[in-house]
This record gives structure tokens, sequence and C-alpha cells, in this order.
């Protein structure tokens, strides 16, 4: 007997996590097994509501998969929503489980599918634990997503080659415009990244002067040492600075410049501006901050192509996982070589990925901590090759809206 | 006899400010009427110091010409440098006049080209001017540039179109970003433009909720009251506001969130930011702030093909100006049609260009003042038409480095 399947999306928006809900999609359509393929507005949030939209009807034509791919954010809609611990004796998460089930069984759903970073990974190993439980033979797999990079058990994540290329594009753009006046001054590029450091490391493809990760411990006296050995070289220094930088007792940087808003109420500024600050006063040189904010996860006018093909990849292998009678499990890249780059998809028992940060190795890291080496420069270059662009349409990219 | 031509990039860096190089170099090349073209690094400030290079021949074949097309921020270098009065009768400033012309002559330079904004604008004028006073023949023409769109004479400047396709672009991009959760929350999009609102109104193309410019008042309590019935609609709520708006007494949005930093030292904040407190604190809603900062004006991995292509366009013509004879004056724009879109290049005197801001007219502004019309959207937009892509090499745009 046939059975419907279900796809959710959940966690930040990437320019990519469309591209994977495309291959889930594309492969779901094509078997044999599979009556309807539903979405879930808002991830599992929406799901409660059952407030589902039928992906196999909204996505018809060629086109329509295509623009999705090159559509940025969630299409779907996302949620923070976590799902208590499946061990839980509390009635009311035991209800809330049984009324997932309920919703599925009585949606005639066998196929699960979840698009997301670390959290979304736990939410599905949770319903899967819990399917064992309840002698439910429902399939759930889990396809990442995350431009963090900072999942566990796979080679790199979908949507980091597509933030790493509009980072490392951006930085070379912003090379270009300050080095228009000879003034010495400072350009802190402020990135995404509270614990792992890979898309700062992106910027470094662009070489900018100095990049500084959160895996290494940052001290403000050795910053200034920096800055004033570049200002040797040349009046205008270019910095990658990650947000989640910290100082050697684990203090996040950007809790140092306390400042007081309009109202007098304290507020956390962002890491960029405490340093440009400290700029300002120890150095007395100009210093601005540009924060590449949501742009940096949403930019899929330049998409990178190798990250697009690759999450409809994971996408249609995560489809065929669950296809074949697999769960608890997430679709992961495994790279076979780097020159000339080579990567195949494998999967991974959500056991050993959820709640595990995976940082930028140490030896990618200059022993300065003040840059990353060639190697990671490397390893990331095969991420961000090729373009990947949308259609335009009266000067506008296309965008495909559920 | 033969005479060598000298061409310089002055003010703030645009996408397509190397285009109009391109473009004066491409006319010049093919004249019998010249030598060598110069090109002098950091405007002014280094025609002082005779910093020059030949571009006859760093712009060699076919694909340095369309590689420096592509390439954003001023190539030859940039500077902020005014010209004294040309009637000063101090010293020190005829001094300098008599420099710049000693130079000019001994180099044997019959064609000086500038290319920038208002104030680069005004340099030019005082060097036509001064010329007549001196019975010098050189020539002097302005081709016109900023993202700004500000000014004076002609219809639109050369690098607005690129600016505006990417703050369009981006809106695009934000309101599918800020769209996946359901969660009240504002997105407040800073945008540049101190004086004159035409890169804000750019945003419109997107069509986010608001849209403010610095044309007309802006008042705290009109927003809120906008904000809250943007709330009757929808949950998020996406805002383009220009730098420079100000209160009904002329003051500066920006001037209100006077902030200390961590070293107790008063700092202007942006515009969105203190817009962003003022929510927080008035309406309890989650908000946030963009700041597009210079990657606005640096973008040229997505300029409009319309903008590039008017850009050499119009940088030939200055070009041809000065070959014929003329001087004192600027290239222009005239549009002819907006549908369909068709623009010559005409000239102006710079008499009437210099110092003049062009705003964007009152009837381009909805009555509320909270958005621009239809007709404003439909002016712009034929000038953020076409893709101007650069190659890319690496996962890299392609520069073109003097």
């Amino acid at each position: 007997m046939k059975k419907n399947a279900i796809i959710g999306q959940s966690g930040g928006p990437t320019a990519a996590i469309n591209a994977t809900l495309s291959g889930v999609v594309r492969e779901l359509k094509k078997s044999d097994k599979i009556d309807t393929v539903y979405g879930m507005h808002n991830g599992i949030e929406g799901f409660m509501k059952e407030e589902f939209c039928n992906l196999s009807k909204l996505l018809f034509t060629e086109n329509d998969f295509v623009r999705l791919e090159k559509t940025p954010a969630a299409a779907l809609g996302s949620c923070r929503l976590k799902l208590p611990s499946e061990t839980s004796e509390k009635a009311e998460d035991i209800e809330m489980y049984n009324k997932i089930f309920e919703i599925l069984d009585r949606n005639n759903i066998g196929y699960f599918f979840y698009i997301g970073g670390n959290d979304s990974m736990d939410t599905i190993r949770k319903l899967s634990v819990y399917a064992k439980k309840l002698n439910s033979d429902i399939r759930f797999v889990g396809v990442p997503k995350t431009i963090d990079n900072d999942l566990a058990c796979t080679d790199h994540t979908p949507g980091y080659g597509s933030a790493a290329k509009y980072v490392a594009t951006s930085l070379a753009e912003i090379l270009r415009d300050t080095s228009v006046y000879k003034l010495k001054a400072v350009t802190i590029v402020e990135i995404m990244g509270r614990d792992a450091g890979w898309l700062t490391a992106s910027a470094a493809l662009a070489r900018p002067d100095l990049v500084y990760l959160p895996e290494v411990d940052f001290s403000i006296d050795e910053f200034l040492e920096d800055i004033k050995a570049e200002f040797e070289k040349k009046p205008n220094v270019v910095v990658a600075v990650s947000e989640g930088i910290r100082d050697k007792d684990g203090r996040y940087i950007s809790e140092d410049g306390s400042k007081t808003d309009a109202f007098g109420h304290k507020q956390l500024s962002g890491t960029g501006r405490v340093l440009e600050s400290i700029l300002k006063e120890k150095l007395g040189c100009k210093a601005r901050t540009v924060e590449l904010s949501i742009l940096q996860r949403c930019a899929a006018h330049i998409g990178s192509g190798t990250d697009i093909e690759e999450s409809v990849k994971i996408g249609s292998f995560g489809a065929r996982l669950a296809l074949e009678g697999e769960t608890g499990c997430m679709a992961t890249f495994v790279r076979t070589s780097t020159k000339p780059y080579s990567c195949n998809c494998q999967k991974a028992d959500l056991e050993n990925v959820a709640n595990v940060v995976r940082k930028v190795p140490r030896e990618f890291i200059n022993e300065r901590g003040n840059h990353v080496t060639t190697e990671c420069i490397e390893w990331i270059r095969p991420l961000v090759l090729g373009e990947s662009i949308p259609e335009f349409e009266n000067g506008l990219p296309v965008q495909f809206i559920i």
C-alpha cells in the first residue's frame, strides 16, 4: 500500500535549504511507494496544527523545481520549537508525542523528513526513537543544512558553500573598496558563527589581512600588535572576525562593549563594534565595521554552484534512505578527495550527530591565531566553485514562494 | 601635434566608476589626437605628486577593458582633496593652481578628465575656470558617478543602477529570510544616502512594507503607528530606511541614540539601531537592523547590466566632448522615454552642476511619507535591468587591479 510523505524545514534560513527540499521531493515523486508528498508549514510547530501543503501539486514542472532551488530561506517556513525529551514521563510530553504519531497515522504518512541543523537533527532523532517505542514503521530521516558547517559526521553541510561564496565575494569587493584611500584605516568584517569559525575562515579565500576564529582564544593586546604590524605594510587593513570570538576566560569579546542605548538600557554590542572602539581608543586610527548580518545566509543571488547541486543531491539521497527502509539517520557528505574534488553521500546514525559542534581543527589555523592556513583555504575552495545565479525578471531574482 | 590625456577618479567607490574609466580610455585610444593616456593615482592628490600610470599600456586587450568594467571601486584610487577657490588671492592657493598647470604643460597634457560626484565636478569646474584665466587650451571634462544619484543636470548617475540593483536584490532576499518565522519582528534595513533618498527608494522594487526617505520629515510617532498597522496584517515587517532621515526640526534621527561606548565616549549611532531601540522600548517587539554598509557601493558581482553599459557609454561620450573641443562641462544622461526606456548622452555646463543636490521629488513619495509611488518604482526600474556578472575564477570574481 502506498504511503504519504511529509517534509519540514527548521532552524535558520540558508541559500540552499530549498535546494535540499527540492531534492527530497524530486526523488519521492519518482517512487511508486509514495502517494502524496506533503510539506509542513513552520516545521514541527505547524505539523502539530496540521498546517500542511501539497508539494506533489505545488512542485510540478521542472521550472518549479529549479526556481525553488534558487530561492533562499525556508520556503515551508521554519520554527525553533524543540521537542521534549523522548524519555520524559511527564503526561504533557507523552501526550505531545502521541499526538504527533496520531497525526502521522491519520494522514497515512510513512516517511518523515526534516531538513535543518543541530536542533533539527535532535528532533528527528527523538521522533525515530519514539517510533521504535511505539513499534511504528514510519521512517524518520534528517537532511542537514547550516551555514555554520558545524554538524558532526558530515564532511560539510549544505548551505555552507553558498554562504562561504557570498562571504568571500563580499570580502574581495570590500578589499577593493577599502583600497581607494591612502588614509590609515581598519575595516572589520563581522561574520556569523558563534561557536565554529568555518564561515569566517571562508573569508580567507579573498585574502584579507587578518582572520580571527572563535576556535582560538582572542587577545586584545595581540590584536593591537597585529594591526600595528599590518600598518607597517599598508594603510588599509581588512580584518575578518567571527562574531563568536572569546578571550582566554571564555568571555565573548562582544560583552566588552556593554553600551547603554537611548533609554539607558545595557545592550550587547557586536564584536566588530567593540573592536572598532578599541582601535579608535588605542591606536587613534579610523576604523569601521561591516556586519554581513543575515545577508550572508540568504544571498541566493550568488550561490555556490557546487553547494546548490550537492544540496539537491543530498536531499534525493535522504529520500532514498527512507524509501530503502532506513530510519533514525542523517544523510551526510563523505569527501573522498580534495584535488580533484570528489564527494559522495552516505548516512550517519543520528545518535552520533545531535548536540555535537564540529569546530575548525587547530591545524587549519596559523600558530599566531590570526589567519587560516593554505590547507584550510584549499579544503574550503571546492565548496564555493561554480556560480548558482537565479533567473532575473524585471531586474530582480525570481523566487518560488509557497 | 598630438597631446596626452589624463584621467582621475575621486569620491566614494561605486561598482561602475571603473566602467566609466574604461569608456574614456576606449574612446581616447581610438583618437589620432591622443598620444598617451595617463591615469592619476588618488585623484588630484596623486596628480600633485605626479603619481601617474600609463593606461594606454595597462589597458591593452579587450579582456583588460571588460575585467576593469566589472571591478568595483576606483581602480586608480580616490581622494577627498578639495581645491581652493579659483578666485582665491592667497599666495599658497595661486601657487597650487600654477603647479597644476605647470605639471599639465610639462607632461604635454591637453585633456583632463575627472570621474566623480559633486565635489569632483566642482574640482573640474575650478580647473576649467582657471584654465580660461591662464589662456590655457587644456580641455577639462567631468564624468559623473555616484550611488546617491543626486547630481543635478543628469537624469541619473552612473553607479546608481548597480547599487540600486544590489539594494533591491538584497531586500528581496531579506524579505524571504524574515518570512520564515511567525514571531512578530521588525527588520530595519539601513541604506546609504544622507541627503537624497534615491537609493533607499530602489529598495521599493522588492516591495518591503515601509520605505522612509530623507526628503520627508520623519516622525517617530507616525513610524510607530505605521509599524502597528503592518502588524495587523502580518508578523514580519521589513522597513527600508535612509541613513539620513531627519525630524521636522532637521535633526538627524541617528543623533537620538547618543550611546556611550566601552570607553564612555559618546558615539553617533546608526539610524537603524536608533529605530530598533525605539521599537523594542515602545512596542516590545523583536527588532533587528541590517546595515547594507559599503557592500551597497562595491557589490560588482551583481551589477546592473544597464548601468555598466551606460557607464562605459558616458565615459566615451565625455572623451568625445573633450576631443571636440568642449571644456568646463559634464557628460550627462537625458532620458527620452521610460517605457520603452531610451536614454542619450548630452552635456551640461559645470556651473549648473556643482554644489546642487537633486532630491527625490515629493510626488514620487506617497502622501503619508512611508513608501514611494508606483511612478517612482517605474522610473527606477529600467536602471536596474540586466545583470552584469563578472568572470569567476577559483570561486571568486576576477578583478582588474592597477
